[in-house]
């Protein structure tokens, strides 16, 4: 028996074993293919036919992942621990909007809630190469978020101020700037160079601005740009230098060097 | 009296304490409150109510943005110097613009300078960890102002130029392009990858050249991100620089200097 | 008879003499005509003798590739091994879809094989200067697959659950939001900041999430950027190495390193 | 005579005096004055006072601008070679349109030769703090120019390739795709992320493919960035670095450094 669990165990948590392996890319497939689901059922114009085809899925996919639920809680040591985890609730989430759908009626929200099953992907992800440069991304993130959080503070009040200005160039003779809220919302469409076209400046004066607030936005979206790019080149140049060389006590090493290029000791 | 005005003092103006701290997060509680009473009250297809309640909650906010001002006076050592710095006009301009819509009616100007008040977060921020981080983008925005002001300048000749060809092309044939102005705020919205469509080319020739904007625009956004990145990898080389010299006190030292470059003393 | 063999190959093949060169820049004049024709031949509002020239014009085209292909076959000493390069490949392809017009008909699918055409520029390129420099932007690309691989899959999940969010706000008040894929590709439209206009949100929940979508897209196109701008730093920090260790051969030594960093021999 | 020769060459040609420096700013009003001419002459829809009252002015500056050229050429020592520089030639287009309009009329094209007058500014700035900064940029470019052009080559095949594909995709439900001219354009304006909205796919595959293109071009204009980038980077590490310490005969010094920072000994 303790051997059936222990190979269940390598197949569901662990990716090295061949069997491992499958079951990872057999989990991404029917995750992916249940996204596809939740997709193809909200289209109204759809034949009915294909309407009941998904529901039958649907309900065949939460079945498997519900198996794949219980047998994670029955092969683990210590179940509590999985179950309170951020991918255990992850994969509770992933059930149980189906079986909520029973009782209280396909409310919308737990559309949302299925769309989430998305996120199951990073497990698999976790376990593989991509790990390395993910948390490199993050970390770059991370040290820089005080940079960040400056510059959103930043564009939130100039969008505020250009917008409550608009409002007051255009509102007389524009629909589209009818409040501030709105011409807010424009502003932030302006800025960040999206540009629907649904609310767009008719007054000479209003144009001007307008442009005056591209121009801006053009050009300070090389601030974010900046910040992590210098956090990324200087994560790229942390990471050699954590070598010393023990004869000169000089680091700034690259990961392939075997001797120390200052003075020509062997590296460690 | 005066332990009364210290104590006051250190609440108002300081950060340190947990009273002073709450004051701030009540501070900019208020201010964001402001913000949302103006922009609320703009709105003129809500019921009355909603607005004789913005109005109301206007004069609450201003009430206590007075009494805060005529406090900080009143507990500062040398009053005119914050009446006439950066933050005691800011701060009079919060609350000036309610007391005049008594007398000369709700100008829309005055919109404009209540939506100024968002800028008071700043002075709580000024207290805070972000401070080096907004100094480190601050000061890298300035060293390069000189190259992003040729850039600027580069990107006003090209629209310029762009608009009149733009102009002389799609003029016959398409009413959006009706003058100089409205071609060349046609170009910044291209250029800048805006692309709201309330103007597009409809000649061939028009699409070629529209087609030749965008991908200068497309190519020429690296510009200024690249001048903003180079000036931030630099600001963070020389960070490393934390250690002083211990004999002239200067700062600034790469990481492989042994000797001070700026007076030659062995640094530690 | 060799002596003919072996001048042609130089001309068609190698771009040293003055012929070669001469070869190669008809070569890709006649490219970028046949692409012309392709181009042109698609717009049905053209008068019929427009259309009969370009169908004229293809065939002579045709003609003259056919015959550079069955030279390029016949003075190669290998030819199985061209006609299943890549680029063999490329030019069987630039010749087929002419004939199988005749017989098959002029099925769409042979306009974007005849489009490919663009691709064998590429042939002629790849023999001079700006090899190097496609070269140092590929290898970029490549170093730094994985971690665009992590950013476009983090992209694909904000889309999705953003795209769902939407369509559960949008849905009842805004036909452009009428099903979830649909609602994704809006969130992708606006998420790139490309921003068409024929979805725009009009709930003020919806805009005031549209408005966060904006700037998140607009704050995460900083970490792309950061991510090939960090490799191409690095690739041109490691190019100075240009020197090489006499003794083990290796290159890639920083311009500080007096001793080679593989095996320890001092460099010149 | 010659004195007065020499003192009005210091005005118009030199900047150190505040003569020069008033006539260089009295002459970018005026250019600066011309442009906005230019541009209300254009717009058909102002009163007629406004279009007469423009042609005066035209004349004014043009008659202003055509003292200037001939004294320019007066008081310099070799006028040829004033007459045919770059700058000698714009001068004269500045003054020549509005002649000409009296002879052959006023043709569109001279509108566009007036808006040069735009690049006379950059003259005035020649002289200027300016001039540093722009080189920077300018040799920067310079030097990615070969991996730019490699860059929007590759861009060039990826529209064309892509607007073939979805001109087969979209052309039998899509009046927007009616020609594979029109589908590049499309591509053109996707790919750069302008996104004007006034083609745009209907069909579902049409919007996957459209998608595909949106997050390629998100995704690869971090290569232009990238590239000017590290051409930027790069450039300002360059420079401190001039100089040589003739003691260890190390280099890579900052502009402040008054000793070397590997050994301490002066730098010259």
């Amino acid at each position: 028996m303790q051997s059936v669990k222990n190979r269940l165990y390598q197949v569901i948590y662990e990716t090295d074993t061949p069997a491992g392996k499958l079951f990872d890319i057999l989990l991404i497939i029917l995750i992916l293919l249940s996204i596809v689901v939740v997709m193809v059922e909200s289209d109204d114009t759809l034949p009915p036919a294909i309407n009941k085809a998904m529901v039958v899925m649907e309900w065949c996919l939460t079945g498997l992942f519900t198996i794949e639920y219980f047998l994670r809680i029955a092969i683990i040591d210590r179940p509590r621990k999985y179950i309170f985890s951020f991918f255990g609730i992850i994969d509770l989430l992933a059930i149980l909007p189906t079986y909520m759908g029973l009782i209280i009626g396909g409310t919308q929200m737990l559309i949302v809630v299925r769309a989430l099953r998305l996120v199951r992907v990073f497990r698999v992800l976790k376990l593989t190469r991509y790990v390395k440069e993910a948390s490199v991304l993050w970390s770059a993130l991370l040290s820089s978020r005080n940079k960040i959080s400056v510059f959103l503070f930043v564009v939130l009040i100039i969008v505020t101020i250009m917008g409550t200005v608009m409002y007051i160039v255009e509102n007389p003779h524009n629909e589209g700037f009818k409040s501030i809220p709105q011409s807010v919302y424009w502003a932030i469409v302006t800025l960040t160079t999206v540009g629907y076209g649904d609310i767009a400046p008719v007054t000479v004066f209003g144009k001007f601005l307008a442009g005056f607030i591209m121009i801006t936005g053009y050009a300070i979206i090389a601030v974010p740009t900046g910040i992590v790019t210098s956090q990324l080149v200087n994560e790229s140049r942390r990471q050699p230098g954590a070598r010393v060389c023990t004869d000169c006590l000089k680091e700034g090493h690259d990961y392939e060097a075997a001797f120390c290029k200052y003075c020509g000791h062997p590296l460690k």
